[in-house]
């Protein structure tokens, strides 16, 4: 098994790029590394670490597409971008997957560009875990298309369906509907189209599912548009990151002041950890051929370390074989009326 | 003034809005409250109470709208419901405002009905402040309309500006649209559309926002459509309680048990008020022709005497008159192409 680990993309690439490739290796014997972008610099972070040297080597890419860059004109500007390349290795079988915590909007356009859809696919999702409060979710799609048809949510309840049972291990995955009620009656035009075409899929479907309760173990899978999905992660970051600061204000009023912080401290930085997006390592493009983890892009060593262990995992367990299989059996026209979305 | 009160409508009613009411009248000296439902069971709950009599009457009503009932059909089934009675109070002069924790979708339906839309409202919204974290902020829709137009935000930015600048003394509220990244080129189509709407519109429009940065000051009002506003406010109580139970737990394993639990209640509690927003009383259904504040089901008796408030405060400041106002600037077809949504 060998992963792509564009080592340029990310807030703090290349240092925790490197620092969570070297852990990676460290810990996983079965597994190489390819860090690609400028040789120099990564060649000078590398120097001043122990790893097995057989098992994290280092592919030159000359330019960098920025966070900040406008995803497009950055991808036909810049061919020798460090994404660019990673993409290619997978592209031509000299690596199983990559890992990207650079421009998402860059990697994403990249990998469906070169590795195309899965035969059958409308779109591809962002597929999240999203680990609180209870058991970890899956929420699809957290941003890939903003403008969904129902049948693009069909689709997503199948591929997060199988998703869940690989990676999670759930043996029939629960799979829900974000809405704003639990009635098959209540949503907007697309959820109540999409309720439809659920209730008779071959998933394990139950129905509609609020966003407030869906943190709390009621479902395996919960299925929106990617406008949706972006909201509510960010809105649960936001939420959470409030909820810390506020607490820890009202805390330190109570319990005699500084010391009531430095006890509490070790509480939070574990609930830091718990509902921390980031500490999960990464997300894939589910629906294309190929495979793609996205990590977000303020991502540590531990999240890049996290990513490339699901990088790995998704080849090994794969999750791509499987969504191409069970799409294809959805989409016989002779069975199914679905349409292009 | 003069407010009428669905005494039967809540989780908790008639109860918690009989305590509610008789609060208020107890600490706002100019203000009467009708409480409208079963006069029986009124009379009954009021008799245990002291209040001044002149100013909170009951007047009669036999039928009560259920929280699960299918609003549009309970609202023609039962013609005599509280919800329907206290409505008609306001429509018929005999109140100023009308108050209601019932069945949320009955009360926003009978208001529309029986008072009507503004003249040139398209839709109206629910308008909700968020009190956290720090400093309150005005989101609309919060779940009155589920599929919107371009032309629908537009208004609701004008509508929620107008809210903004009398209730909560903001002389220049800053307006954003909800969206997934700052740049007017990211969102869906609704949104891209409502933007080049917004940025010529007489508001003083900041561009989008993120549902991550809107929670910490960076506007005053936050526009989008029902269905995303709805799921916002869902996603934070639910990561909110989740964040709350998660912390005590982890809290109580370092501060000495039970002890760690006991010291820190004080400061949940307080934290609890502030996210809490039922506490902040209610959400006025605005650019209808009538003063109708919308109260969370499991409304408490501090959130109805909160809510019989912002109604007070609703007619006092003119809000309806001003918003009126402005929609017939906006509209002059003359100088604005905006069309029917």
């Amino acid at each position: 098994m060998r992963i792509a680990l564009d080592a340029m993309g990310g807030d703090h690439a290349p240092s925790v790029t490197v620092a969570g490739a070297v852990d990676f290796v460290n810990l996983c014997t079965n597994t190489s590394v390819v860090l690609v972008g400028d040789r120099k610099v990564l060649e000078s972070e590398l120097s001043r670490k122990r790893y097995p040297e057989s098992r994290l080597t280092v592919v030159h890419a000359p330019e960098v597409i920025a966070m900040d860059e406008q995803p497009l004109s950055a991808i036909r500007k810049k061919k020798k971008s460090s994404i660019a390349r990673a993409v290619e290795l997978v592209e031509h079988n000299e690596a199983d997957a990559v890992v990207s915590a650079g421009n998402s909007g860059a990697a994403m356009a990249l990998a469906l560009l070169k590795f195309g859809k899965l035969k059958g696919v409308y779109r591809p999702a962002i597929a999240t875990i999203i680990p609180v409060f209870k058991k970890p979710f899956i929420l699809l799609d957290a941003g890939a298309n903003v403008d969904c048809s129902p049948e693009n949510l069909l689709q997503f309840a199948y591929m997060g369906s199988a998703y869940c049972r690989l990676m999670l291990g759930r043996r029939k995955p629960k799979v829900a509907l974000l809405s704003i009620g639990e009635e098959a009656s209540k949503g907007n035009e697309l959820t109540k189209e999409a309720y439809k075409l659920m209730e008779k899929a071959d998933i394990n479907f139950i129905g509609n599912v609020e966003s407030k309760d869906m943190f709390f173990g009621k479902t395996d899978v919960v299925v929106c548009d990617g406008f949706v999905g972006n909201i509510v992660l960010k809105t649960s970051e936001g939420v959470a990151e409030g909820t810390i600061r506020m607490l820890k204000r009202e805390i330190v009023k109570i319990v005699t002041g500084r010391l009531g912080y430095v006890l509490l401290k070790p509480a939070f930085n574990s609930f830091k950890r718990m509902t921390d997006y980031a500490e999960y390592g990464g997300a894939p493009l589910l629906g294309i051929n190929g495979n793609c983890i996205i990590s977000h892009g303020r991502s540590s060593d531990i999240a890049i370390r996290n990513a490339l262990r699901i990088a790995a995992d998704f080849s090994e367990k794969k999750v791509k074989e499987t969504i191409a299989r069970d799409i294809s059996l959805i989409a016989r026209p002779a069975e199914n009326t679905v349409v292009a979305g």
